[in-house]
């Protein structure tokens, strides 16, 4: 299993995802702009806007490669000389507050010296969290994990909720979801069956967001609860601006910043010190984001 | 001139820009928020929504102190055991996009080895660049540094130049203005000029910005110029929450978080890979960010 054929491979992943999408959402389509890297490769970042339920979201694809940076050295803090790269990642913005942002994304990374590993992670952000839906998208992502490695779930489980954290809010981005990163041979599974476990978790993404999409999309929905999504849109900003790892990585190595950006909701409102009350929906959301959950 | 005078006059500096702030928006009055921090010191936090001038904005002063955490050693590559630190800090953004955003914040730290220093800066975020705008701007600030050092405002410009830049962006935040940090006995003022230095730019600070506010606060506003202020407050918040390094070590420090980030816009939108006419006042905006300036 080559790198090329990753790379073939996910690109196909993407298209496929789109297009579920497309389904999904029934009037968005994705327009797709083609980039290159001066240093070596490119991608094809696909977007989606002002759809029936998807307000702002993207899927892109990259393949880069070349020589191995300075900032990349640091980072990496293993030896190599050359690397190659390539991933989809996902983020999507819906109209509707009742229905959740989603993320996902699966990469693989390989250096001339025959270091190589699989990463990615899904994770869900409700507006408004309902404990129903959470479970439902955990029994998903389990489902999918036991599939390869019953040692997984838990173990990805516990990765996203360190990961998918605002430190600086005491609060979790959402409902969590799995993180994973460096799934190399020093686990059960060989390299194929590593990426058959990547590219089977995209493949089953659009329906596990199909899901959430259907249970909250004709909610009706009242000024003060767009606003609210607007204040979590805004921790979202948050958390990928100061924490997200990859974003960060991105913006400070030099990547394409607007292909890193399209992460970004298409509005944010911050309110000083803003304290919904306690016992209303968005108080008990709040409340429910401060405390760590399991939901299996 | 020690410590405790030095918090005691920010604190007085602090009362003296909100009111003269009040007086320039003619509506808005800032609430005052107090806080303890549990390792020693507090503060008090004060905000303006919805003035007529002023739409979100907030004057921070604060005084903490207490044992060096490790976060801070790594940060200050330095030793000593004991800290303390105080500082009044600025940000406002206006409701008319023809109005700049406008940072201010002038600071002191000490060890209980005896190091200390101060620091501090301005900077003018126009969301419509007006070069006459921008060389009043540093006319001015020039005339503050000449009164101390005529060497200040060539070295703290540039100082400014490289500290207020997006660049992931290639773009500058605004038109600059100064920065400077570790002032200290290795300069040619003693202590108690630096520090009077530090608040006479505090109190040149509301005739500054109301030179600036009274160019733009009644000039017509379209939804694309309201559109346009949002794109360039989305900007805003990728400084603050990637770039700039007082936030970051704020939320990363386990600093207070709505002191931290009530440097927000009140509403920021993304679109991806927005590219406005190249020959239009917001092009031209664009373009002129892109270039550094002089303007003295």
């Amino acid at each position: 299993m080559n790198k090329e054929t990753i790379g073939q491979e996910f690109r196909a992943l993407q298209l496929f995802i789109c297009n579920e999408l497309e389904r999904v959402d029934g009037t968005g389509k994705f327009s797709e702009d083609a980039w290159d890297r001066t240093e070596g490769g490119g991608g094809k970042t696909r977007t989606i806007r002002n759809g029936s339920v998807i307000e702002k979201g993207g899927v892109a694809f990259s393949e880069v490669y070349g020589p191995v940076s300075d900032e990349m050295k640091s980072q990496l803090k293993m030896e190599g000389n050359q690397f190659y790269a390539t991933g989809v990642s996902i983020v999507l913005h819906p109209n509707n507050p009742h229905v959740p942002i989603i993320h996902m994304n699966v990469r693989y990374f390989e250096l001339d010296n025959g270091i190589h590993w699989f990463g990615g992670g899904i994770d869900l952000t409700p507006h408004y969290v309902v404990q129903e839906q959470a479970v439902l998208f955990h029994q998903k992502l389990r489902s999918v994990c036991n599939k390869y490695d019953e040692s997984f779930y838990p173990k990805f489980k516990e990765w996203a909720d360190e990961y998918f954290y605002l430190p600086h809010r005491g609060e979790t981005r959402g409902v969590g979801g799995i993180f994973f990163d460096h799934l190399n041979n020093h686990f059960q599974l060989n390299k194929e069956q590593l990426f058959r476990f990547c590219v089977d978790l995209g493949e089953s993404f659009p329906f596990l967001y199909e899901e959430q999409v259907n249970w909250g999309k004709n909610k009706a929905v009242s000024e003060s609860e767009k606003q609210w999504m607007n204040y979590r849109r805004a921790r979202y900003a948050e958390f990928n601006l100061a924490f997200d790892r990859g974003t960060k990585f991105g913006l400070y190595s030099g990547g394409r910043t607007e292909s890193i950006l399209m992460s970004m909701p298409p509005v944010a409102e911050w309110e000083y010190d803003y304290q919904p009350d306690p016992e209303s929906p968005e108080g008990k959301t709040l409340a429910y984001l401060k405390e760590k959950h399991t939901y299996l």
